[in-house]
C-alpha cells in the first residue's frame, strides 16, 4: 500500500493528500467542502477531545450547547465579526421541500415555506451565545461565565483541503464572561497556555505562542493569541486561537452587569477554539514518506501484534503468549490490539499499520516462540530489536514515552533550526524560498508594511511571540525604526 | 425556588416547562423551536453519552462523522425515506451575505451565491451515510460496517417542547452494513438491547421493548424496534428506536458486495439512535414537585455538603470535616462538591440542591462537630437522618446504589401498575382516560383499526412487545380476530 504514497521531496501536497485517504483518516464527501471523517481518523480526533475536555474542565470550564442556526438580526449585530464572516456563511431560507410538479419522484423547496428571517448556519457563535448570556448575567454574582461547546461549523471557504480547510469542520469554542478586563485577559493568556501545553505535550508539536497582528486578528476581538507551529514544508500552522473581546459582544448584544457597589458595566469576554485541523497539524508534523506516524499519546491503538504461523498449532502457541502481553500492556495503560486476521498475510499487515502509523509493532513467530524473545518495530525511527519476551512490559511501557520525546525533540529540531533571524529584505527572500520556515525580523508596525510584504513574498506575519525580547531595529521593508523582531512566515 | 414550581397534579405539562428552565437544564432560544441546552443539563447528558459510548464501543461500534448537509439528489434517492422527513427539512439555498444597499449595516442574502444544489440539513443520516458507503465496500471482506455518530440533527417540527420535540436536537445515530440478513436483524436486536439496558439500568427508568406497527415505522425502515417508556402522566414516550433497514438504502444507493463465491448482492443496512430527549424521559420519570430527582448514575454531583455557621472558627472546623468526606468519597468514585459560597444563605442552597436534583445532601453544623455527626438528606425519599461521622463514606457509598435501586423500583411499580388489559372499547376509553397509562389490548392487525382507534382516542399502538404470549382473541375496535395484544397508549 505505502509504495503508492507520494513522497514529500517529490510532491508535499499531494503526500499529505493521500496520506490522508490511504491511511483512512478522512476523504472528501459528496457535499463541496465537507468532509467524511473516517473511524481511524476519529478515533485520533476523539483522543484529542478527551484530553482537551479535562484540561478544560480542571481550569474550571462547563460544557453547553448553543443553536447551529444564528438569525441574521442576530448575526449582524457585532459589525466586525459579522463583516468577517458574512461571505462565507450557508444561509437556510426555507424549512420544508415539496413534491416537484414537473418531476416524478423528485423533490423541490417550497416556496410557501419561506423564513421571515434567514438563518445563518453559525460559522462561530459569539452572536447566538451573547444574545443568549444577556439572560444569564445580571450581577457580578452570576459571572464568570466558564463555557466551551463542542460543535460542528461551517465556513463556505472556496479552497478547501481535507482537515486544513473544510466547508464544515469540528472544533470547540470557549466563551467566556468576565466582570473585569483583567480578568478576561488573564483567561485569554490562561487558554492560550493551555492549548500550548496541550499541542506540545500530547501532540508532540512545539509551538510558539504570540500575538497577532491587528490583520490578522479575529473579528470581532481586540486581541488575538494564537500558537503557530512549523511543518516539515517550512510552512507555518495556526493551530488555536485565544481572543480577548473586550466589551464588543456586550455591547453589541447589551449585556450589562451590576457590580458590588451597585454600578451598572459592560461584561468583558473571551472566545477561544482549536479545531479538527489539529488533525492536519499532526499529520504534517510527524508524518514520513512511509504514511502516518502518530506519538503514543494518539494513536488508537499503541501497539499492534502480528503473528506469523504457519499452521495452527502455531497460531494457537503464538496466541497464548500475545494473550500474556496484551493482559500485562493494559493493566499498564497501554492499548494493543492483536491483528489475528486470516484474510490477510503479515505482509499486508505490516504494511498497513506503517501507513497509519501505529507507534510498536510486535512480530511473533515460530524462532520467537522457541527462543522467547519477540521483534518489536518502532514506527518513528523504523528500526526492529529482537528482545526477550521476559519483562516486555515494562521494556514497552518505557517506549510509550520514549517515542512521544522523540517525536517531539525531532520536531523541536527541526523548528529551531527553522527560525532565521533576518536583516534585510533580500536575506528576507532568499530564506523565505530557500530555507524556508519562519523568519524573525524588524518591522516598522504598520498595517501597509505588512500587507507590501504579504504582496511580494505571500509571507504573512505569524506572530508577535510574548516571549520576545526588545530589541531595537530597522523594518526589513522599509527601514522605519523598529522596537522587537516578529516572525513571518508562509501558512496553511 | 422550588415553592414557584407549579405542582404535578394543577398542571403536568406547566410543572414540565417550570422545571426543565428553573432547574436551569434548558432554555428557549433566539431561534424558533431551536433550544439552548445548559451546562447543568449539559452535564446530565455528558453522562449519559459516556455511557451509551462506552456500550457502543464494547459491541465493536466505532465512532466517525459525516457531513451535516445532504445535497437535494441524494436526499431524495430512498423515496420513502425522502418523503417521511421533506416536510420538515431546512434548506440551505446561499452561502453568502452581503451589505444590503438599502439598509445601512445590515446583510441580505447575496442573490448571485444561490447553490446550483440545494444542501438539506441533516434530518438523519441515512443517505450521506449510504452514499458515502458505496465508496467503502467492495466485498464481503469489508463488512460488517459497524458505525456510530454523534451529531446535531435539525427537523423542522412545528410545535415544539424543550429536549421533548426541538427543531434541532442532538443524537446518536449508528448506522451499520451486513453481508446478511439474518447479520442485520441480529444486530437491530442487538442494539435495541443495548439501549433497554443502558435507560434501566443507567436511568432506572423501566421500558418495554417491542416492535412498531408499519405505521409507526421509521421512513425507509422494514421494521423498527423500540423501547417505550411510562411517564408520570401516564403518557408513554419513545425514548429510542433500532431499525431494520433491509436492503431499500443499498437498492436506492447502489451498494453491493462480492461474496466469498464471488456473487454480487445488496448489502443489508441497520440504523439507530437515542436523543437529548431522553432528557426528557429522564425528568418526567422520575421528579417530583419540589423539582428534579436524579439517579446517582446521572447526577453531576451525586452528593453536596453545606456548612452551617456563625463564624470562620466554625467554618474552617467544618471544611476540614467536609475535606475529609470528601477525600473518602472520591477514593470511592462518588462526586461530590463543598458548597460554601458566601453569597448564598444555606435555606437557598438546600432549596437549589433539591430543585437540581442531587441524590444526597449533607449539613454540617456545630452540633455534627460536638457530636461526630452529619446530617444526611435524601432527594427520593425527602428523609433526613443524622448518622455518624465515622464509616460514612460507607453508607453514602451505600445509599447511592439504594438510591438508584429505589428510583427504579418506583418507576418499574408505576409502570407496570399501568398496565391495564381492556376486553372493549367501552374500556378501552374509560381507561385510557381515567386511569391512563398503557392500555393492552386485542387488535385486528389493519392500519384502518389502528388509524380509527388514533382518531377517537388519540392512542396509538407504541409497540407489539417481543416477549408478548401469544393469545387469541377479538380485535377491541372491530372485533375481528387477533393473534396476541398489543399496547396502546397516548404518546409523548
Amino acid at each position: 500500500m505505502s509504495k503508492n504514497l507520494t513522497s514529500r521531496s517529490e510532491d508535499y501536497s499531494k503526500w499529505y493528500n493521500e496520506l490522508v485517504v490511504k491511511a483512512d483518516l478522512a476523504e472528501n464527501s459528496a457535499v463541496r467542502g465537507c468532509m467524511v471523517i473516517k473511524p481511524y481518523g476519529y478515533a485520533i480526533w476523539e483522543k484529542m477531545q478527551a484530553e482537551l475536555d479535562r484540561m478544560f474542565k480542571e481550569t474550571g470550564h462547563q460544557n453547553a450547547y448553543f443553536p447551529l442556526f444564528v438569525p441574521k438580526s442576530l448575526f449582524e449585530a457585532e459589525e466586525k465579526n459579522a463583516e468577517g464572516f458574512a461571505k462565507e456563511c450557508a444561509v437556510v431560507t426555507h424549512y420544508r421541500l415539496e413534491n416537484d410538479p414537473d418531476n416524478e419522484g423528485k423533490l423541490r423547496v417550497d416556496p410557501k415555506a419561506r423564513l421571515e428571517e434567514e438563518l445563518v448556519v453559525r460559522p462561530t457563535s459569539e452572536a447566538i451565545i451573547w444574545n443568549t448570556y444577556k439572560g444569564w448575567i445580571q450581577s457580578y454574582r452570576d459571572l464568570p461565565i466558564l463555557v466551551n461547546q463542542w460543535a460542528n461549523v461551517v465556513r463556505w471557504e472556496m479552497r478547501t483541503r481535507l482537515f486544513l480547510r473544510t466547508a464544515e469542520f469540528l472544533w470547540q469554542e470557549g466563551h467566556t464572561a468576565h466582570a473585569t478586563k483583567e480578568e478576561a485577559w488573564e483567561e485569554t493568556k490562561l487558554i492560550n497556555g493551555v492549548y500550548a501545553t496541550f499541542v506540545e505535550n500530547f501532540m508532540a508539536i512545539p509551538v510558539i505562542q504570540g500575538l497577532k497582528t491587528e490583520s490578522e486578528r479575529f473579528a470581532g476581538a481586540e486581541e488575538t493569541m494564537c500558537i503557530e507551529a512549523l511543518m516539515q514544508d517550512g510552512k507555518a500552522l495556526q493551530a488555536g486561537t485565544s481572543h480577548f473581546l473586550g466589551q464588543n459582544f456586550a455591547k453589541a448584544f447589551d449585556v450589562k452587569y451590576t457590580n458590588k457597589e451597585g454600578k451598572q458595566d459592560y461584561v468583558w469576554a473571551t472566545s477561544w477554539g482549536v479545531s479538527t485541523r489539529l488533525m492536519g497539524a499532526l499529520i504534517m508534523t510527524h508524518s514520513d514518506d512511509k504514511g502516518l506516524v502518530l506519538p503514543p499519546n494518539l494513536a488508537p491503538n499503541q501497539v499492534v501484534i502480528v503473528p506469523i504461523y504457519k499452521n495452527d498449532e502455531q497460531l494457537e502457541a503464538i496466541t497464548e503468549v500475545a494473550n500474556n502481553i496484551m493482559n500485562g500492556l493494559r493493566a499498564k495503560g497501554v492499548s494493543v490490539k492483536f491483528d489475528n486476521r486470516t484474510t490477510f498475510r503479515p505482509g499486508a499487515k505490516f504494511a498497513q499499520h506503517e501507513l497509519q502509523g501505529v507507534p510498536l509493532r510486535i512480530a511473533i513467530g515460530p524462532k520467537d516462540l522457541e527462543n522467547g524473545t519477540v521483534e518489536l518495530a518502532r514506527r518513528d525511527t523504523l528500526t526492529k530489536e529482537v528482545v526477550a519476551l521476559e519483562g516486555i512490559e515494562n521494556v514497552i511501557e518505557g517506549l510509550m514515552t520514549e517515542i512521544q520525546d522523540t517525536l517531539f525533540k525531532k520536531a523541536l529540531n527541526f523548528r529551531d533550526e527553522h527560525i532565521t533571524e533576518v536583516n534585510s529584505f533580500e536575506e528576507f527572500k532568499e530564506v523565505l524560498e530557500t530555507k524556508t520556515g519562519f523568519i524573525s525580523a524588524h518591522w516598522d508596525g504598520t498595517a501597509a508594511t505588512e500587507e507590501k510584504i504579504k504582496e511580494l513574498t505571500k509571507a504573512t506575519i505569524r506572530c508577535i511571540p510574548i516571549e520576545n525580547k526588545k530589541e531595537s531595529g530597522k523594518c526589513v521593508l522599509t527601514g522605519e525604526p523598529s522596537e522587537q523582531r516578529v516572525l513571518f512566515a508562509k501558512a496553511y
